[in-house]
């Protein structure tokens, strides 16, 4: 049987369409238009764009959209002034800083100074506590997007052995936090795996589930996948290609080639997880616009 | 070699002074008293009991001690008003909700009304959030006591495979979130295991650090085990003795007699995980009055 190879775009692209069935519902309903703000420092190329496609993605569900750019040499104190302003902006439903930000700002500083009501990015420490204690709250994007793809390949979450390589604040904890919870999509074994991670392939070969999130390009090779798993690959790393235009390619975390065919199901990089993680955060934008009073 | 077997009560003594230095040196610099207030509703002996012993703690560390019983029949409205009352009361730096709660009151919606900075407990959002991220705050007493021990065995956390059994709010889940973390007395490949968990004891063997917090009496036997793990058992049940005067003794989830010998390390019950909570309780409330200005 060839993989399952999981299209990201597609699936992001209904959940897209259903975000703008709300917006719609909600504007005639209540007169509300839900709205995002997005906060970026910097020059950031590959940060631009993803501010840029988040505009675009706003617009094309109907929804008010805000943009913060400051420079790079912009001050904490200007970024917390800017949040309080969207904290109070009845306009404004979900906040994003887009990150990394300069070295000098303290990123917990700012992130923790978010309204938890307009964290549409699910990073605030009072969401990614409601993740771990399992009640409802806004899901951190990416996961989020990554239980929905896995929810796609019909293969059982609930009993099978999820493998989490990475242990990052926005992908490799939360994820696991959120498929160990005694929930639907989720009830998995979930183990996670880092740097200091001894004897890793025969860890990472247990995996019904493998979900690679640890930046480093083409990583997961054949020998460390199980025959029939299902792989995640949240990478999203340049490689050097003098035969493209760029000079680069984009890979993700998992030797594709190599390890597909041994998958019952795989996301491909681009196209996989990344479509995922702006639809994710339109849907919590628009949760959260619907539960203004 | 025999087993070592973990003395938490000698290991809470040390905490426990430790705890009563800073009170004397917080009295003495600066003219705070930490204070810990328990809120109790109904007349569950187990947990009259638990709040007995918070009292007389608190007292033999030189702190102020204030309770709240309330009958089981007490509403939400009224716990919720008390917590408001002590959220306000400079005399108070920790609250600590006495679990379980009667049923007809939301134990989520009575959490969350504590003052994240009063989170005696640990296990409020912000603060189990803050756990997740790796960022400073007060950490549950139960997993904050059992990295204690864990600590006090000399063997290696870092690297370690870990194998947490249970998925509670407030062992399971956040051990696994502080032993995973990139931190001293940390950076472990933590599984976590549960009801829905296949081939159980094919994961458990695995473990070099197995911890047991499922609430089932005697349930991990020797075959769960490798030969020399450590093992912390969190388990506080009890079985039907009628040899005893109570009728009753108390075993941990884990049975002991058999997993010892195969051990490097095992803490028993009672005396092990037990005495770490109150200690790491009124560690954290003294940490909570160092921090008011």
């Amino acid at each position: 049987m060839p993989p399952m190879i999981i299209d990201g775009k597609k699936i992001a692209e209904k959940i897209r369409a259903d975000v703008a069935c709300d917006v719609a519902a909600l504007k005639q309903s209540r007169g509300i238009t839900p709205g995002l703000a997005v906060i970026i420092a910097g020059d950031n190329p590959a940060s631009l764009s993803y501010v840029k496609s988040k505009r675009k993605a706003c617009e094309s569900a109907g929804m008010y959209s805000v943009e913060h750019a400051l420079k790079a040499d912009a001050t904490e104190t200007q970024v917390l002034a800017i949040i309080a302003e969207l904290n109070a902006d009845l306009r404004v439903h979900g906040i994003l800083v887009q990150l990394p930000l300069p070295r000098h700002i303290d990123e917990s500083k700012i992130i923790f100074a978010i309204n938890p009501a307009k964290d549409a990015d699910g990073i605030h420490p009072v969401s990614l506590g409601r993740l771990l204690l399992g009640v409802d709250g806004p899901r951190p994007c990416t996961p989020a997007g990554i239980q929905k793809l896995l929810e796609s390949t019909g293969a059982p979450i609930s009993g099978s052995r999820v493998v989490v390589l990475g242990r990052s604040n926005i992908v490799g904890k939360p994820v696991a936090a959120m498929l160990m919870q005694k929930a639907k999509n989720a009830d998995a074994t979930v183990t996670v795996c880092h740097s200091r991670s001894r004897d890793l392939p025969s860890i990472t070969r247990q995996a019904d589930i493998l979900i690679a999130a640890i930046g480093s390009p083409e990583f997961v090779t054949a020998s460390m996948v199980k025959d029939g798993a299902v792989v995640i690959d949240v990478g999203i790393n340049r490689v050097p290609d003098g035969s493209r235009e760029k000079g680069y390619r984009v890979v993700g975390d998992v030797k594709f080639d190599e390890v597909a065919p041994k998958c019952k199901a795989i996301s491909p990089v681009p196209g996989g997880v990344g479509p995922m993680t702006i639809a994710m955060l339109l849907h919590n934008t628009v949760q959260a616009a619907g539960k203004t009073v």
